[in-house]
């Protein structure tokens, strides 16, 4: 069973006949509604040591930056406002309360950058750090993104270059050398993702975006889980890889587009676009953000995925992380 | 350091000048405003195996139920009504997908009989299992019930009797022998804890009621708490102990007071209520619950915390858990 198929069995399991959520189980976030006017988003989002970073790479303070710009980015993937979050925080036997009060500060850190307000808590001892937020976000009706939105012909873009986390990761491993200043933005990329946060309320507001979700287990999986909701296929024709990730993706051989759409936790959305205004809106993105809203490729009908390398099509595989597989 | 001590250090690291937070870190659940005539309240809670249970007394559906009678019970205590919940759940490797799906059956159970519905969550790899929920409650701006609000002269009640579920643990430990009735009822009593649900919403609508909280980590840690936010004292004069309980005390020669006092996870709810009031919503809630509300004692302004036993002064001594000390 894939962590997907257990994804799907869970979300069996609680399925209610009359539900107030109106998005559950299965997107970036559910959405609920606590008034007429208004949805609230929530979002959760555990990282654990020794599965999703190592205190060797990093320290504590980037652990909880990590962990609030995971939720931080979900909320936006809706095209929500970030607002509140809670933190369930597990310290091992050996975690002082100073090591506990590092951790917080990159929380505390991540979530002034974000809007986010740490508005309580839980503090258990764990077998390791553990650190668990719920993320809460508003969003106009009309302005809320799902996966399952993406259409046919229309244009798929990341909000950035992706692998860089990826090729920190691998420097901080010892497993490739980059030159210092690579090294370093890699490094940077890996211990501080920065979330999209004002981006995804901007892609939210615009009616041409049909379907948005976050790249946090990597292009290749993440897009396929976007595919599937909305029953459609598509091109890849050309995948924004940053340059330190082009340049470890060089050095151990590996091709970089492959590398790109492998690496996680980049934490850069990917939209579904109105083919007659992706120009438009990119040119305004641009414009707003100073950064370019990279086309990635089509959806098409077709339920296929297929990226084209050097004039071939050949199928995406499956690459990004699996908890289950 | 202390637990509680940590928790005022992270409230000063994550205190905001402008905040949208009403009531933050410290009481049972965070309050803040969704919109103008609502209020939201949220809390996150987690249970880790070997620190919070041991799959060698309970099952996973077990300790599933208990993760979210744990937070259902936070909202209850706060006057507000349990609606929604997401998940981060931590699986180890010796996990299967079916030692999830049965975890969450618990969780779903528990869920279903509190009016929550389980709306998202996120899945991983942990060392142990890890089961971090966070609930969200809905509450009318006038129910809301803080720790702060107990004062001088007030009753000092307990929606029902304690140490039950400490009772259950000694017996699945083997540290005490019971006849089979009462160690069936304590071993309920620590895997399947009640939240008291209804009961919290109908004490948050009674203006007589000042102050509530939930009483999970003992009595007398929890009153301390209570006592603390709200710059008070008190006067313990009688604690309601559960039969299973007292006949626990009784075979480990331990005062059943003493007892009732230590013993945590029972999840009832602790009110500081009108003194003339009380005796009117004690029979009214006696009517419409089928359960006593009980007169544990008063509060005073003097803040020093006493329990009379057999008509002497003793001071409460804080002998609940604490994960820090």
């Amino acid at each position: 069973m894939t962590e997907d198929e257990l994804v799907t069995a869970i979300a069996e399991l609680t399925r209610r006949e009359h539900s107030r959520v109106q998005v559950g189980i299965g997107d970036d976030a559910a959405v609920w509604q606590p008034s007429r006017s208004n949805r609230s988003v929530i979002t959760t989002d555990a990282l654990i040591e020794n599965v999703h970073f190592s205190l060797e790479w990093m320290s504590r303070e980037d652990a909880g930056w990590r962990a609030m710009a995971a939720n931080a980015s979900d909320v936006a993937a809706m095209g929500a406002r970030p607002r509140l979050a809670t933190v369930a925080f597990g310290v091992p036997p050996s975690g002082t309360p100073a090591d506990v009060l590092e951790c917080y500060r990159g929380m505390e850190a991540c979530a002034c950058a974000s809007g986010i307000e740490i508005a309580g808590g839980d503090l258990t001892r764990a077998p390791v750090w553990t650190i668990a937020i719920t993320a809460i976000g508003e969003v106009r009706p009309s302005n809320v993104k799902l996966r399952s939105g993406a259409r046919p012909g229309d244009v798929l873009a990341v909000t950035g270059e992706l692998g860089a986390s990826r090729a920190g990761y691998l420097c901080l491993r010892g497993d490739v050398e980059l030159p210092d200043g690579e090294a370093d933005a890699a490094i940077r990329a890996h211990r501080r993702p920065v979330p999209r946060v004002a981006e995804g309320r901007w892609l939210g507001a615009s009616s041409n975006v049909h379907a948005m979700m976050d790249c946090s287990d990597g292009l290749s999986t993440d897009l396929i889980r976007l595919l599937r909701a909305s029953r459609a296929g598509a091109v890849i024709e050309d995948v924004p890889v940053a340059a330190s990730a082009r340049a470890a993706a060089h050095r151990l051989g590996i091709d970089a587009n492959r590398f790109g759409l492998a690496g996680g936790e980049d934490f850069e959305l990917i939209a579904s676009v109105s083919p007659r205004a992706f120009s438009h809106l990119a040119a305004r993105f641009k414009e707003r953000f100073g950064r370019t809203l990279h086309r990635v490729g089509r959806i098409e009908a077709d339920e296929r995925v297929v990226v084209v390398n050097e004039g071939r099509e050949e199928p995406l595989e499956r690459s990004g992380w699996d908890h289950f597989a």
